[in-house]
């Protein structure tokens, strides 16, 4: 039975990660260029990144983070009967990374600065804005050489990765810290105490005809289990279901 | 040599027409969802088009237009030397076009009011925000079987095929307006009068490494020939560029 995995975060630090992780995500599936709707989903995916990066300063963040990571990692690699080389690498990877963030300065400033992208990202912040007769330039771009223009849009990707790694790095070991336990919601519902987690992951069936929908803050958090609308409006379920989860 | 036609409207209401139809050609690109990011694409393109639709009430101009479109086919089908199958079948649809704009209510009425795409809307209008964790029902949808997902897509989309439809007349009419006539930009540049035009249609050869820019407004049209910007910023060509022009 297949199952999908549901991430809900419960502070707005995971919300923006797992938002830059997704448009990270879907930017790499897009390079290839493939088509001019690709393409313009590109710089959809680009401007949205740097929209994101630019309102919410994730640096001292991630600095954080990957500092907490790094001291949980030297615990455990001091640890008797622990000697394990992945570990010795995620350690060199955690020391390399920090001191790569502590050196950058603002991730997006070239991105912003770029004379050929900002013209183009205030169009794209327009709904329906990205024509081409208010960008003839772009209209043009889309029809050069194809290696020319995976060039480039690799080079703009580029300038981004190293928050890509730290995001990367950060949301694997957020995750790691939980386990999945099975769990039956009672009248599709279920409810308890957050106990300082920061994400909850949910595993469920896709067959069961449900999806989970999470609302929770920093003490509580409750989860619900819910039918796509049907034409009376009533959506939620009453099912017993089972899911798994993993509190991280 | 590559020919590229660029566009460029010269009143509010061709902006807004040529925007519709660039999004509903996307639209129609998108249709087979094939992917994640398809299926994201999709969504932004729909509701893009919905908002600009909200936006804009262009069911006036469309009526007024597809009239104005049968009174010319009317003029020319009455004239003794013309006897075209094809101008009565544009005929026939310009009337039913006219008939159906009509009776039509709001375009996006039912699109704005479903149950399903409401929630997702407010969403896709968020920089970045078209993230699972705040759309459980859509990271469910994109798993469920791909001819049910396609099946509701099309739906949504035939909801606005009396624009599209409409829209496609409309444009074609006024494209079929203008010829294209060979003419010199002297150092990059050329200037003329609008003479009530309502769309220019440039054609001109993709290997000369330049684009046309347009500024224009009612009374008169400025089109200046680019390179992509360099390094020092400078980007106006000032070698002479041989392009077509349609005035519609």
């Amino acid at each position: 039975m297949t199952e999908l995995i549901y991430e809900h975060p419960l502070n707005e630090k995971v919300r923006t990660y797992l938002r830059v992780e997704h448009l990270f995500n879907q930017l790499q599936q897009l390079l290839a260029l493939e088509n001019e709707w690709q393409q313009q989903a590109y710089f959809n995916t680009l401007f949205d990144l740097i929209e994101i990066l630019d309102r919410n300063d994730i640096r001292p963040d991630l600095i954080k983070d990957v500092e907490r990571c790094e001291t949980a990692l030297v615990a455990w690699s001091s640890h008797p009967s622990v000697s394990d080389d992945k570990l010795q690498v995620m350690l060199q990877q955690a020391v390399k990374l920090q001191s790569d963030l502590l050196r950058s300065t603002k991730f997006i400033a070239s991105l912003k600065q770029d004379k050929f992208l900002s013209p183009l990202r205030q169009r794209f912040s327009i709904p329906g804005g990205a024509c081409y007769f208010d960008m003839p330039q772009l209209q043009y771009w889309i029809h050069l050489d194809i290696d020319y223009r995976q060039q480039m849009a690799n080079e703009w990707y580029q300038q981004l990765s190293l928050v890509q790694q730290a995001i990367d790095f950060v949301l694997s070991f957020i995750r790691e810290r939980g386990h999945f336990e099975p769990i039956i919601a009672d009248n599709g519902f279920y409810q308890s105490n957050t106990d300082k987690y920061e994400l909850l992951r949910l595993s469920y069936p896709i067959d069961a005809g449900v999806y989970p929908t999470v609302s929770g803050n920093k003490y509580r958090y409750a989860i619900r289990f819910m039918q796509l609308c049907d034409e009376t409006g009533r959506n939620n379920s009453t099912d017993s279901q089972q899911f798994k989860l993993a509190c991280c």
